[in-house]
């Protein structure tokens, strides 16, 4: 079946790694049938920063201004200023959101995290009741794509930068998960700048190889919200028995097969 | 001694919880005799996107531009535009940095992203031979002092949003120590907004109580470089088997008495 991708791209220049990555999915993509749509974050001149300018009309409690509960209220209003609402509508359509980028002081550059802030309304993004494993996204993946300037064994867990599964933890349990989407393993693109030509063009002759299945890849495992006590949210206790039993064996994916401390971990659901 | 305290803080109202965690700030380290600058992030209408528009005069490679590089040469060139020179001088001239914000998707609000992607300019802030524990701010102290939405036991590592030492460790380590700077304990201030007024007033108290002994305090403890291989920056494989039977026992600072992974520890070093 046709499906429906959406690439978030935050690069300044269309000669980069990254836009070559980026280019890359949208034309193994479309080949395969797929409808790709690309939000060029600084060609569309993104405004990153959360303020009551993403809001029409009155601002509910203008003495005490929270982004949170005024966007919240401007998205069941239909009230959000038209250039959210017209990423939240491509986020609807998605079937799979990839997330290409530079990876900037260990996150999102600013501009993407304000696509993150701003997109991901309360209410329509996530609720209390829709997060997580009953996340509003369900039915949706979504996945980082991204270059960093450090090498791989930088970033293994005893490299100087640390466990980079710990650097994407925040990323993708707390942004991706929790708005439910399927989260498909990171494509790390390994400091491209410090390497030959010819290993440039091999990472994304392998991205293209990787592109082809993209679709039918088995998601990363997180615990599903049964797995926590509905009140306290915590991890039941026959859960924790098990999981410690397993003694950090089982996680699964690229990239992801580090011990990471209880729950920090994506693993089989309980 | 008297120090000098910048305060980054980022929210949009002046009656936030948040404004008044800063105020306190303000108020308590001007009493103890430092000399306290706040930079009022949405006040300046700050930048947040990394963008040409930050260099004066020519880009060295318009056809590829490359933000990091560019921005490092307009840093010794001194053409980097005036909001990013101002910043950069009031970081040079403080002993103590405080982030104040309310958590944002696990991690910083993109306005304050944008401030670390563009003020921490590569040159000005490290180099290859000038990051971590031989960092450029060796001699400066940092720290996060933020709200969440979530409580503190849903942040634990059996709670449903994971260690909030995990989620924290890019911040700290990636930006703050990778810069140099000695990292105080985070501030955390449990899900304000959820709790009574008078829990918000204790919470402040309690703030306000650090503060007077902020600057005595001793900072979280990393790997220093030395235990990194020169070549490898990989562990040193005595450090390794150090902190292998000290099994997780050594996590130092409020917060931080948790496992984590190989290295993603904040603990005493080798």
């Amino acid at each position: 079946m046709a499906k429906r991708v959406l690439i978030i791209y935050a690069h300044q220049s269309s000669a980069s790694f990254n836009a070559a990555a980026k280019n890359a999915a949208v034309e193994v993509l479309t080949a395969q049938g797929c409808t790709v749509e690309v939000s060029d974050l600084y060609a569309m001149n993104f405004k990153a920063t959360a303020t009551a300018e993403d809001l029409k009309g009155e601002v509910a409690n203008a003495e005490n201004f929270c982004y949170l509960m005024e966007s919240k209220l401007a998205w069941e209003e239909g009230r959000l200023s038209d250039d959210i609402t017209k990423e939240q509508t491509k986020v609807t359509e998605a079937d799979l959101i990839i997330f290409q980028f530079p990876i900037y002081w260990f996150g999102f550059p600013a501009i993407m995290k304000g696509w993150i802030d701003r997109v991901l309304t309360h209410g329509f993004a996530y609720s209390q009741e829709k997060r997580y494993s009953q996340g509003v996204f369900k039915d949706k993946k979504a996945m980082l794509s991204f270059t960093t300037r450090s090498s791989e064994s930088m970033f293994s867990p005893t490299g100087i930068d640390g466990d980079m599964n710990v650097t994407l933890w925040p990323l993708q349990n707390g942004i991706l998960h929790y708005c439910g989407f399927q989260v498909l393993a990171p494509q790390i693109f390994w400091a491209p700048a410090s390497v030959a030509d010819e290993d440039c063009k091999s990472m994304l002759e392998a991205w293209r190889t990787r592109l082809q299945g993209l679709l039918e890849e088995k998601p990363l495992s997180f615990f599903s919200l049964g797995c926590f006590d509905e009140k306290t949210f915590q991890l039941k206790p026959e859960v924790q028995e098990k999981h410690a039993s397993q003694e950090f064996g089982l996680t699964v994916g690229i990239h992801l097969n580090k011990p990471l401390p209880p729950h920090n971990q994506m693993k089989a659901g309980c």
